[in-house]
Formats: C-alpha cells, sequence, structure tokens
C-alpha cells in the first residue's frame, strides 16, 4: 500500500524531526526573544517536512538508524524553511503568506525575517556537522551560488522573460537548482547517514533530482490551477511576475507529460532496491499527485 | 617591534586568504554570473583582514601551519564579508557605503545582496567543513542566534532605547555578540588548526572576546570623530539612529578607559605564550590605537 507507506513516513518524519528542533532552537525566553520567536514561528508554522521524510525514508531502505538521521533531517528542514523566508522579502519574490499564514516579514518585521534567515541557516550547518563534515559539504554545495541560491538568483533574473530558443535551458536550469538541488541532497544525506555506498549516494541524489524536478513542474501547476487557500500562498503569483515557468515553455499537457516522465525515470532508478524502496515509490508518487 | 610585526601578519593574511578565497568563491564567467559578480564585489572590495589575521597570528604562535589555517582564514573573512552586506541592507542598517565604496545593494540591487550574503554564508560553512566538523560547529555557534546573528537584532531592537539602569548590561551584551564573538571564534579556531589543547583554544577564545570588545569600543569612538573618508562607511551613523553605543553609556573618556582596560585583559591572557605571541600582542595594541 504506498498511500500508507507515505503517511507513515511523512508522520514519523514530522515527529521525529520536529521533537529534535524543538530541542536545537533556542526557546522564546532566551534573548533575542524576538528573533527567536521568528525562527520558531516560521519552522513550525506548518510544511508537510517532505524533505525530511525523503532522507528517512532513503536511509531506512538502506537500513540505517532513524537516530543518525535526526540531525540530517533537522537541518534539511532549516535550511528549507530559511529559503521560504528570504524568498518571501519584498525585496525577492514580496509574498505575504507562506503556508496559510502571515509570511515572517508581516508577522514580525523585514529585518527580523532576514536575521532569522540567516540564524536558521547558520544553525542548520552546525547541526548537520553533528553527523560529519562530509554532509556539511554536501548541504553547502547543494545549497550555494550555483544550487538552491543560484537557483532563486535566476528565477529572479527570469522575471518579465522573453521566451526564445534558451528558454528550455534556462528554465530547467532554475528547476535544477531552486527546487532539485535540494531534494535531491536530502536523498543523498539519506543514504550518507545509512553509511551507504559512493555509488548509493549518487544512485539516491539522482533519484531526488528526478523527483525534485517533477515536484516543480507540479508546484507550476498548482499555482495555475489550485486556490490560495489549498497551497497555502497566493496562487497565480507567477504569472502575475510573469516568471519563466514550466507553463509557458512546455504548456500545462506538456508539463503533466514531464513531471510524470521524471516521476517514471526516478522510479527506474529504485528498481534495484527491492521491497525496501517501497516507501520512496510511495513519496515519489505522493510527489506529482499531490494536491496542496 | 610589534607595529612592524603587525604589518607583516596583516599582509601575510592578506596574500594568503586572497589567493585562496579566489580560487573557491566562482568566477564571474559562471551562472549566474550577476550573483558572483555581487560576492566577489564584496569580499574583495576591500577591508583589514583582521579576523584572518588574528587566526593566523595564533596559529603560528602555536606551531600550526599555514596550510591548515587557510580554510579557516577564507571561511571567518566570507563570514565577516556577509554580515556587513546584511546588515547594510535597507531594512536593517541602511548604509549605502562600505569600506569606501557603495555598499553591495547600491551597486547590485537589494535581492542580488541578500542573496549574495545567503551564497557567502553557505559557502564559508562549506569551506570551513574542510577543516573538520568542530570548526563548522564553532562558526556556527559563534555567528548565530546566540552570536553575531543575535547581536545584530539587539542592536537594532536597541534604536532609540531610553538609556536606563539596564543599559550598560544590554550594551555589553551587544558588543559581545555583535563583534567580539566572531573575533574570539577566529582566535580559537586559530588555535585549533594548530591542533591546541581546549585549553589554550578556550585561553585564545578569551583573548579574542576581550580585544573584540575593545574594537567595537574603538567603533564607535571613530564613528563620533573619524570622518566617513577614513573609515570607509557613513560617519556619525550612530547618533543619527539614536543607537545604543558605548559613547551613550560611558562617554568618551569612560569608553577609552574601558576600551585600554579590555586590552590589558588581553595582553594578561598572553602571559604565559613568550615571545611567540608577540604579533598577537602587536595586533591587540594595534586594534586599540588604530584610526580607521
Amino acid at each position: 500500500m504506498p498511500q500508507s507507506d507515505c503517511d507513515i513516513i511523512l508522520a514519523d518524519a514530522r515527529a521525529l524531526c520536529d521533537a529534535y528542533l524543538g530541542e536545537i532552537i533556542p526557546s522564546e525566553d532566551q534573548e533575542p526573544q524576538r528573533l527567536h520567536a521568528a525562527m520558531r514561528y516560521a519552522v513550525f508554522a506548518g510544511g508537510k517536512r517532505l524533505r525530511p521524510a525523503l532522507a528517512l525514508a532513503v536511509n531506512r531502505c538502506l537500513g540505517g538508524s532513524d537516530e543518525a538521521c535526526l540531525p540530517i533531517m533537522a537541518a534539511i528542514e532549516m535550511l528549507h524553511t530559511y529559503t521560504l523566508v528570504h524568498d518571501d522579502l519584498p525585496a525577492m519574490d514580496d509574498d505575504d503568506m507562506r503556508r496559510g499564514q502571515p509570511a515572517c516579514h508581516k508577522a514580525f518585521d523585514e529585518a527580523t525575517a532576514i536575521l532569522c534567515g540567516d540564524a536558521l541557516l547558520t544553525l542548520s550547518m552546525g547541526c548537520i556537522a553533528q553527523h560529519s563534515a562530509r554532509a556539511v559539504q554536501f548541504l553547502s554545495h547543494a545549497c550555494g551560488s550555483i544550487g538552491v541560491v543560484g537557483g532563486q538568483q535566476d528565477d529572479l533574473d527570469a522575471e518579465n522573460h522573453e521566451l526564445g530558443p534558451d528558454s528550455e535551458a534556462l528554465l530547467m536550469r532554475i528547476h535544477e537548482r531552486k527546487t532539485a538541488a535540494l531534494i535531491s541532497v536530502s536523498c543523498g544525506l539519506g543514504a550518507l547517514s545509512a553509511d551507504a555506498s559512493d555509488q548509493d549516494i549518487a544512485a539516491f541524489g539522482e533519484f531526488g533530482q528526478h523527483i525534485g524536478i517533477s515536484f516543480q513542474m507540479t508546484d507550476d501547476l498548482l499555482d495555475h490551477t489550485a486556490s490560495s487557500e489549498d497551497i497555502g500562498k497566493t496562487a497565480g503569483k507567477d504569472a502575475d511576475q510573469n516568471k519563466l515557468t514550466s507553463l509557458r515553455v512546455f504548456g500545462v499537457d506538456g508539463t503533466r507529460e514531464r513531471a510524470a516522465a521524471h516521476i517514471s525515470a526516478a522510479q527506474d532508478v529504485l528498481a534495484g532496491f527491492g521491497d525496501s524502496a517501497n516507501t520512496l515509490r510511495g513519496l515519489a508518487d505522493f510527489i506529482v499527485n499531490r494536491n496542496t
């Protein structure tokens, strides 16, 4: 029952990750109270904990212990949260809603939101260092100027992009960096926490790359078709900001086909891993079939 | 000759650190070009390389190799630079000049400056992981919500602070976190790169804490007395923004006395280290006697 496996891993990841995050993020009683309140607000505002769930599912698939995966899951979620807090800033995507609640800079203020993101990123790196220096290097590489941060820069620079022969290549570079890089490294880090071989770490990184691209394409479809209430942020913003999206380059049907093809490629990567990969198969299907 | 020792270590740190930074920060030819141009602009805009020089001086004092110190020096300077880029943003201290040139958000734009800071922080952590996971944890702890980032939040929250019985404690907490935490960890990391004992790492951390507080008090004096041209940023801003500064709490003479007392306490820490600490003695004097 893939759907059931999928529910279990998402619930397990949430329970494990949130308990650990609750311990390591300083409490709101500690100075500066406003900053710690903002960090907790941003991290505990909701979210599916999809990336920690992927790390945990890969780790379990390869026989790793949940305990070894804890600092990795927590670091990934703090990293993801900081990118959302900074991306929502007025100077960036300028979005007032996130996960169905006021964005951090609306609930607090811009300066606090910038510092909240900086503090979450800093804590994320200290947290994952509890696993190993190698895990820090994986995360840093995936999330820096040729990864997540570079993807956000490309995405901003592509506002009001005129479609042309280079559009598909630019779109795919944005998807690969802005979204897929963190999902891919989440899977790779899950393998690392299970002491996997370099070959298996690379295989799960490839799996994550495919589902990451599919995830972003599904996001673009949802921005077009779903309500703001469903997705917890302002729907239809991509078109309003004239962003370079899958829909502009491939159309609705072309985007659906490509999202499905990447999930199929991801499933192919899992072929050698037998029944222990069933949960990952369920997560891959969840990513492309979700409606929020 | 302390002054001469001091010149040599600053020149050595600059040469070693800048060559290494030139290698690890992606070139402006690499996409996203605008982001990489901003990172290089911010890092190579000037600056004394004081924090890398402190790490290198401690490392040499304890017999470490320059090579072991390279990723530590580069990581510290990128970390420091990211804090300057973010602090200068309009939502934060709103300063248009830095190191005698337009601040990053003026030379580029706000979104690029936010991402430039994020990318430098991310690269800094990946860089210092080349030394060890322990070095990552030191840097993360010193620079997070109860360190550098927390100090900036306290500093912003203290704008328009009314002087009262708690002012001195709040001022010292801001100095300790916003400024001294990074200077202290630079010295501690220099000891770590020389494979020092925990006791020596702690001793040099204490040395750095004292000179860090003295550095900030000297900064407050310079903001009051020097020209914008001399300090490379807008002079007199602290008073304009009604910030909580050493001068408001201690007056000019009281600030001078306390800055000198912290340098004296720092020199006491070095008492057991003989002639090998002469360069550090020179750097400590430089910090309180500088006029830029």
